[in-house]
């Protein structure tokens, strides 16, 4: 299957502001690329690019005054299989687990895993652990947090989406990862483009966070927003939690006038028509 | 000038609990040492050890039910020199940072960078940047914020101690942390020995923590809590925050018997002769 | 001046539901009614009504499920003139306040006065006790504190604010008060119709939250959110902040699906001919 | 049975401050006093007192500089029975409270009664209500949360003992508390004297914190840190939580020096005899 990723960006600064984006595609699926992957900026000020301490290709740039666009169009070829589910997937004991894996059981900005340790095991202790336990978690998080973009906001943690019910997408799988590592199962944050391949179109289009668990020494998908096996994921970044992987870091006010992203089923002969129709959507 | 290095560190575990310490000397400072920083274990069970993406050295293990100690004495050679203090550094503008710079500008378990935004402002923006906004900011911490044990927790925030002015060492360095990077100045926790080299004792001897920002190219030593140059200082690790560097991580219980520390003065002469008299120390 | 107040709430309710409505004019105004002031519900419910603690008049019945509409129309005379300010009253020492006034002093559900007692005393200690330094609590407030309907939740605190520095009126008011009561000046929440008479129209018609100050023997009128002396304030209730004053409690779940809410000048000789023009108002 | 009552509270005040006390018996139990209850106070300077609105005594003056003791001595008669407990009390619908009740079902500064709804429906929502409800949530706060003299902070909320699982006297209350407000069942903060009669003596004694609920028409005593019917209780106040009660409100510094408390049985032959010896206490 090949799919068309594209997005729009557009920004008007009240003064010059340096910017880090994470837009690209991950290294990891670079090989699937059929089209380049650049980042178009207008005006045209000098980028640099740079693979962060997670892994994820970082864009950095000096936004001057005014309008700014960043955007990008790309063709990347995809199994067309839903994410993969295995269901005997085991929990490590943490003693078994790989260094680098070990801080994905800890704190995080979003995710106050210090103060779920009681909560995760009063709610998830006594199942059985590996696949079949997180994806409890994530039907926990499904059923009891309901999606509402009026109720997002940037300093939302996972307590507060505990307390409080309602979130977006970044807030169902914050609270999923901190139940997970209160468990010592390690969890991270990821982003990427998600269309709506296979399923019903809800929202408009938008960029997409699930998350990634560490079971038989590998990464698995989860994502507690959607709780069903999707097809067209294209990762983009992964980190401990949100705060890692902003779409775009602004260290100074950055104003975003709009937002447009596509993630679509192309035709295999349609390569060179293709035609980006943005949807608009909030963030 | 030496100085002699030891710890002393008991457990007592109600179960096996797999364990990470971070009580070696920061790589950057092996060259100094005089004799090996090896961690002694009782029981004697496997260890391993390895480099954190901060560059700290690690060890990991996973202990039984039952008593652990964890120990050490080592020697390292010291400039004797108080920390170095620049006070014509500069800040960098951020466009300017090293790539590995820039995630110490974000929000961290501790430290809340965005709810922090316009209280760093207004109190430190009207200020000229560089080396003398950053000691502005350790002045204002020091003498806002009241050191006691009493009231030291493992969920105490920046924005808590913002509020209640009270708080332990690290306390300290995490609102520091969070004003410098709410200015966009690179600002990261680190840990290590603190001798009362120079000092009149105050207080029995423990690990300490400090910060380091970084201006003019490299990162300086900065502390909030004892905000005066201090000599012997022996870095342990560096992370965003204490989550990262936490002396002792366990996944699972793990009830703390007693604390030794140990950061003196070794006349050169003594060496074979060297006797360790620990102080007892809180956490 | 004659001022038509009105106002139309309807809900659907799941289940039934008991619920209590601080809709009524306060007692201290009823002597300036010139209609009755009676709420009208439908389906038509036995409604009792008794007065709180605060000394506010409230309205209990129990909803049944399905649709619910509140409403009622009435009409007072006013003065015509804005807030009375007196920039010399003076701040009375805590000794001499009145025994009833004390717990205006207190904390609250969102004024957090133990954690704003530093930041209270460094923004406003050293000013001029008094009228003006409340005034300069409304200035500080209001020049730091955007409003933004986007940015509101039920459980933003005066700490929430701030941080975020954005909200809606009843977050301004929460905000001035716990600066007030952390200043030792007994500060209360107030509520209440506020027409748009002598100001340009900016927002669709709502009730309108205040604050009342303690000065001179007596409660004074401040508005951290409009900042300036307005025309036809008429009180419905006060209380120790919000959650002591909603416009409608209730005890389970009710779904509001329409607000009105209507405070105009009526001239004197159409009393008769009157009609009620609502606007759409959101909450 | 007859107990007597003590206290002696000693302060060293920087500057002249305002303070109110709540140390009197309850006027609910002024009857039963056999002695009477006046509070001393050195050096000898006006106090006075009054009726708060939740009906407890409160006594304020404005203490000078310098050291400040307030203290007392009065006996009581007790039933010497037990907490009554009623198996088989009922909840009322809220529909059915008196209007005097329903605040006790809001929000306050401890107890965050909106962030609990969904927590405390889950937990506690499926079972048969009334009495043994209540009783069960006392059961899971006495079962889940350690107590620790070491981890009071007078910030503390509901919330942060339901995630931390440790506190004083009083946080197990709060949690408590909020629990039934968020089940509507109306409860509230009670303090007074409790002493250690017909138990192993555990703690210096000191005042107590427990908690009424309306059941059936009446309030009742419980008590989810001790979690059993106790001999003894003496009523001092009653608020919404531990803000509205507290033994001392200082408006200003006041440094507390010592605290003794005294609640002990005295044989009825040696009334004029009896000798006070004070036990220190922890607050």
């Amino acid at each position: 299957m090949l799919i068309r990723l594209a997005y729009d960006i557009q920004f008007d600064n009240p003064a010059e502001v340096a910017m880090v984006a994470l837009l690209s595609v991950h290294p990891s699926r670079v090989d699937d690329l059929l089209e380049p992957d650049e980042m178009q900026i207008e005006p045209r000020i000098p980028l640099s690019s740079y693979i962060d301490s997670f892994g994820n290709r970082c864009t950095r740039f000096v936004a001057p005054a005014g309008p700014l666009r960043l955007s990008s169009t790309t063709l990347i070829r995809d199994t067309g299989n839903p994410d993969v589910v295995n269901p005997s997937a085991r929990e490590a004991p943490v003693g078994d687990l790989p260094n680098e894996v070990l801080s994905y059981l800890l704190n995080s900005r979003y995710c106050e895993v210090d103060r779920f340790s009681n909560i995760a095991f009063e709610h998830f202790g006594h199942l059985n652990t590996g696949c079949s336990r997180v994806q409890y978690i994530c039907n926990w998080v499904h059923s009891h947090v309901a999606f509402n973009y009026q109720h997002a906001r940037p300093t939302k943690t996972a307590l507060d989406v505990y307390t409080e019910r309602v979130g977006v997408c970044r807030d169902f799988q914050h609270l999923a990862i901190t139940f997970c590592r209160a468990l010592n199962i390690p969890a991270r944050y990821a982003t990427g483009y998600l269309g709506d391949i296979g399923v019903p179109v809800v929202l408009p289009m938008d960029f997409s966070a699930w998350f990634e668990v560490w079971l038989d020494g590998r990464w698995w998908t989860f994502d507690a927003r959607n709780n069903q096996p999707r097809i067209g994921r294209v990762l983009m970044a992964t980190g401990r939690d949100a705060s890692d992987v902003a779409m775009t870091t602004s260290f100074g006010r950055a104003d975003l006038r709009s937002f447009f992203v596509v993630s679509e089923v192309e035709a295999a002969n349609s390569l060179a028509a293709s035609v980006v129709l943005p949807q608009t959507a909030q963030i």
